[in-house]
């Protein structure tokens, strides 16, 4: 399985537009399962599988050593790892039991079904957006990030009008940056789908989830989108532009009238 | 609440090598519960706490709307929300059941059950890293780092000894590139207890734990760490340096035989 992908996207660099090539890192959904049942869905690059089950499974205490092992397949096409146990031990059984919440990016069955209700949310109300919003609105988005230039360690997330940032936030997850403008949107009954959200972070298909699942238009990053959130985005009609750095910008999605 | 914390550490910069105190990003637990039950801790920054409990239960589907909300309180002191709602949907019930896994950084109960679990796991066997070490395989290691070169995309993770890397991976996730590196020791069954974890991503508790659980004594990140992070590293015994950049290193837990 590659772990990048392909795609033609759409480059600028000041009064450069050009239709180029990039590559993309593959964001694959695969799911364990422990005895043919279902444990969670992880997020991942599709390099290592077999290490990242057992990993994954021995960091949550699904499994102690090697022993314990009778067999595992890996099923790389459909993104699936069965692993067969000689025994469980009743620790597991509790752990599993009690987990509310894993580490790292991923989802379980629910991520599923948050693609399939997507087909009714397509976005039909095309943002005008242009090339000199995307700049300014980065550049106060970057003007704004100064917890992050402090220490260094959270991401920052903005709701924006086409000319102006409305919410700002910072946080150490991106994905909580995202639920807290949001949320602010939330309270004070903000109209979604004229806005544009900007994130310092990658653009994961999770981000476009939390973004698409509100009918926002758009979303920004001055870093890299991953290929299932380009995916998603081209399937339902939302702008997105990624390394938005001063003059440059990269289009995943083709949206004319926001370049020229 | 503080956003940031102040900690006392050792900054090296080539022959330099000065006690300063740092800055570190405040990495908060905050269990929400709705109508008294509880449903996640997230782990955040202590911030817009109202817009976070808020925008994450409307993302996940948990409250649909103003109106159906009751009250809303916010407890900081003890990183608690309590929502009450006047009426609950079927079709929340029906994704609060399925749901598995949760985006963004965080925990349930078991987050609790961890950090207690920590106090019989103390690293008693200290490492005897130099700082020569610290520069050679911070060196190696970003010259293997070609996928995000090449994309932008993906964290990348590394178990090493003292002085070469044994195992190193890539992800889109940078707890599964741990956990793909951990996976790999597994398989091989390699003793840990004089290993050396590597990321390219920022050290939160989440890594922190996830190094503690197999007893790995020291972790290293050209990024910052979490106050979190710092406190169980310091609690544990690990050694935990952040911002190894070239000559330069920020230690965050106090040994000696690595700066001399």
């Amino acid at each position: 399985m590659d772990v990048t992908k392909k795609y033609e996207i759409i480059r600028i660099n000041g009064e450069n537009i050009n239709r180029v090539e990039d590559i993309l890192i593959n964001e694959y959904p695969f799911t364990l399962f422990i005895d043919d049942e279902e444990i969670i869905t992880l997020l991942c690059t599709p390099k290592s599988l077999k290490e990242l089950a057992l990993g994954f499974l021995y960091s949550e205490g699904f499994i102690e050593s090697l022993d314990q092992i009778e067999k595992i397949q890996i099923d790389e096409k459909n993104g699936r790892a069965y692993l067969y146990l000689k025994y469980r031990k009743s620790l597991n059984e509790k752990l599993y039991g009690k987990r509310t919440i894993t580490s790292g990016c991923g989802k379980g069955t629910i991520f599923y079904n948050v693609i399939d209700s997507f087909k009714s949310k397509k976005i039909h109300k095309i943002i005008d957006l242009s090339k000199e919003n995307v700049i300014q609105l980065s550049k106060e988005f970057n003007r704004k990030s100064e917890l992050f230039l402090k220490t260094g360690g959270v991401h920052s997330c903005a709701l924006c009008s086409k000319d102006k940032i409305l919410y700002f936030e910072d946080d150490i997850g991106r994905h909580n940056a995202l639920d807290k403008i949001l949320g602010g949107a939330f309270l004070d009954n903000i109209d979604l789908s004229d806005k544009v959200v900007i994130t310092s972070g990658r653009i994961s298909s999770e981000m476009l989830i939390k973004t698409a699942k509100r009918e926002i238009p758009a979303i920004i990053s001055r870093s890299a989108p991953t290929s299932l959130a380009v995916d998603m985005a081209r399937d339902l009609n939302i702008l997105l532009i990624g390394f938005a750095r001063g003059q440059k910008m990269n289009i995943y999605t083709n949206f004319p009238s926001l370049i020229f």
